[in-house]
């Protein structure tokens, strides 16, 4: 087992249309460690068009530097509204086809699975998730909430493989 | 004015993720025909992403083959759902990704339009739109209701752009 070598780190992706969060974390001895996180936001005013091409640009672009070895990404069930629902799966279906277009295989989870992985119980705040993923991946500074979404979720596949696909 | 020029063509898309239809409009002297039209299928119990990345590729193919000069796609507000929005959302994201990032305008109109421009009126039935498609561009052969959706919205950009674009 090599822990340096890509085939350790997961990508997650917490998409938006206004704000994509990503992470990859990576194992580091028995714990975990994040290779590289952060958010890819859209400027005003910028078409919807435009947008999903910098997601799937920008998360290609981290792929093919980075190459993870998976992907994870949340389900969704609770959207509030048919209208928020249509929007929010364009981010979503662009940063899904950024993944299996560059040959990574993608892992689902829902909430309550994120939650349970990185706090223990799946009714966990947002601000609990954030502070428990830093903990979690020793980082010091601050984490924005998309970003620490997508680790979570990344951290999640870690745990739910158990770490024996490694 | 070249008529037979792609700035001429119009690559309407009818997106979902078990069938997107697509369709070629050009100009031909004073009246229109159909270059290209079809549907792209996925196979029962592919995965979504693989599903995503199928209508992101034959729809890349499609337009590094054919050159169109725009993209024309319905806008969504009737979905069902929160659900069945999220799902639609991930193919119609992808759809219009793949015709930006091949450098394509994207255009959206109604389904109200879309039936204004083609049958004349916008509460007209999905078969009467087929019926007029296949009218309009002169085609004999039966036309997949999917690829008739994708041909009208090309027709209806072409229309409202009363051929001054070109």
């Amino acid at each position: 087992m090599n822990n340096n070598n890509s085939r350790n780190s997961v990508l997650g992706i917490d998409p938006g249309t206004n704000a994509t969060g990503f992470g990859i974390v990576e194992m580091c001895g028995n714990g975990l460690k994040a290779k590289l996180f952060g958010v890819i936001r859209s400027r005003p005013n910028t078409s919807l068009a435009d947008r999903l091409l910098r997601i799937f640009s920008e998360l290609t672009s981290i792929i093919q530097a980075e190459r993870p070895s998976f992907c994870a990404i949340e389900t969704v069930f609770n959207a509030k509204n048919p209208r928020s629902s249509l929007v929010l799966g364009h981010a979503r279906g662009v940063s899904m086809l950024a993944a299996r277009n560059q040959g990574l295989d993608l892992f689902e989870y829902s909430p309550l699975e994120v939650k349970k992985a990185v706090v223990g119980y799946g009714r966990a705040q947002k601000c609990q998730v954030q502070d428990m993923v830093r903990v979690i991946l020793g980082i010091r500074e601050r984490v924005p909430q998309d970003a620490a979404d997508a680790l979570a979720v990344a951290i999640c596949h870690l745990n739910s493989c158990n770490y024996s696909a490694f």
